[in-house]
């Protein structure tokens, strides 16, 4: 099967395992329900998803808890790009082709629908301590769920991002600190938690956040460099629009050459990390190639 | 001693429980931070917080876990307001006599410091998991405080709210509903999460819901009153401002007598309840006394 292919096929397990805990669409509030659903059937690839069925398959996970956390992820996942689209943020009233949250819903909503699939992510991801009461790692599993997406994950990379903007003058480090986190701290969050329910142990935990970061960062990277060298019409935005906004990226710092070259070697790195454990997901090796050797 | 005095010194001992979660602010996102601690520290009386606190003292509860739940309380309500006061939504600059958190740092950070309270509130609630991680209550603590903050609880009442504005012709149970859930919720989940965690069965704990329920309804109608007869000078707004804002209310509905007639049967419905329990905290009952038949 071309990769691709499978990586829908694994989108449609995923789904099926997020659909369940979208919220039905009645009551005084079914408004909420209506834009809740809307920002996360709006398409997607569902990575994150994937990422942390494929890492619980790569630690022959079984738990029951792992549906919920799935589901979560998507949720905040689809929170942090419904307020990014914001007019206070990005200012984006389209998204793969269909208008952006608040452009259907209005601004109000728009925030609300934001704050509503946070909120609702840790309740359906607190719903595995119901499920399984007694297992720790679902502990585990929270902590990491609300350290990643937060203040000192993704919210913490998008707040240095936003004062960034229009800056080619910030430094190198703080423009790792906001790829690893903006990006990479979902991405981490994902596998970790693929991980942590799926047995592993601390240390293999720890290798899992390594090989989660260096892709995140890869992913990030590979972005400057397709917005240097893509094609206007394979990547769907306009080539060179970093430059327009006068973003900082790897590319005005290192140059288009040594930017290519930091993706492969960290895509390598990481694949060697994951190799070296005793399990194989060859899915998930090719998965992780495709994320970050892409050409849209 | 008066009860100001007293709810002012129970507010300095839960304030001393938020504080040790603050975040410190250092680091490349040290301005979400200072928007966060800004926004906790601009004042409030800290209501939820102490129900939450004595409701557990009445149940003579000794748990480690309380703090963390008492500051993710005061977090979840902040970030209520944070978001309320945006252009967006209520459009306010100015609360308690400061700036509001987008007037001060900006919009795009008042979205962003929103999102980060609330994800920091679970993130610190959470942490209740490795303090105890033995003590089932803290896993029906958490549930309770992302089902009444979200959706099913403060959000649903929220949206509903913003939907209805300019309507005096929503229904009745419409407006039960939003007050039930708006403001109801979040004193729900406060009392609630001190009854969990100060060892109530399930039974007691169903009774205190019904208790902060009241209460909650109790202190909406009464607002409402105010808005009609309350003295613009002590009150801090325009009287009648909700007339001017086309608000349906409870003296709408039902007028200004029996809107008070139902103040002070909700709440002494609620005392009642709460006297009926076999525990003591004189404290408790006149708070909920001076909530719902203060004058401002």
């Amino acid at each position: 099967m071309d990769i691709n292919k499978e990586i829908a096929y694994k989108a449609s397990e995923a789904d099926r395992m997020i659909y369940q805990y979208l919220p039905a669409e009645k009551g005084y509030q079914k408004t909420i329900f209506a834009a809740m659903n809307y920002s996360v059937l709006a398409g997607g690839k569902r990575i994150r998803p994937i990422l942390m069925i494929e890492t619980f398959k790569l630690f022959g996970g079984s738990s029951e808890a792992l549906a919920p956390f799935v589901a979560a992820m998507e949720m905040i996942h689809t929170y942090s790009l419904v307020h990014d689209d914001l007019p206070a943020m990005d200012n984006d009233e389209i998204r793969r082709g269909k208008p952006t949250t608040h452009a259907k819903f209005g601004e109000a909503i728009g925030v609300l629908a934001g704050d509503a699939l946070l909120n609702y992510a840790f309740e359906t991801a607190l719903g595995a301590l119901t499920i399984e009461p007694d297992n720790k790692a679902v502990h585990r599993a929270l902590l990491v769920l609300a350290r990643k997406a937060g203040v000192y994950g993704m919210i913490g990379g998008q707040v240095v991002d936003v004062e960034s903007e229009k800056q080619y003058g910030i430094s190198k480090n703080r423009l790792d600190f906001i790829y690893q986190l903006k990006t990479g701290a979902l991405i981490e969050a994902a596998m970790m938690i693929g991980a942590i329910l799926g047995g592993a142990t601390d240390e293999e935990v720890d290798k899992i956040e390594q090989v989660a970061s260096k892709i995140g960062l890869a992913f990030q990277i590979q972005d400057d460099v397709l917005d240097v060298i893509g094609d206007q019409e394979t990547l769907g935005k306009a080539v060179g629009s970093d430059e327009k906004n006068q973003k900082a990226t790897y590319v005005i710092f290192e140059g288009l050459d040594k930017a290519k070259q930091e993706v492969a070697d960290l895509t390598k790195e990481a694949i060697d990390i994951l190799q070296d454990l005793p399990y194989e997901n060859p899915f998930l090796t090719e998965l992780l190639r495709w994320m970050v050797l892409r050409d849209k």
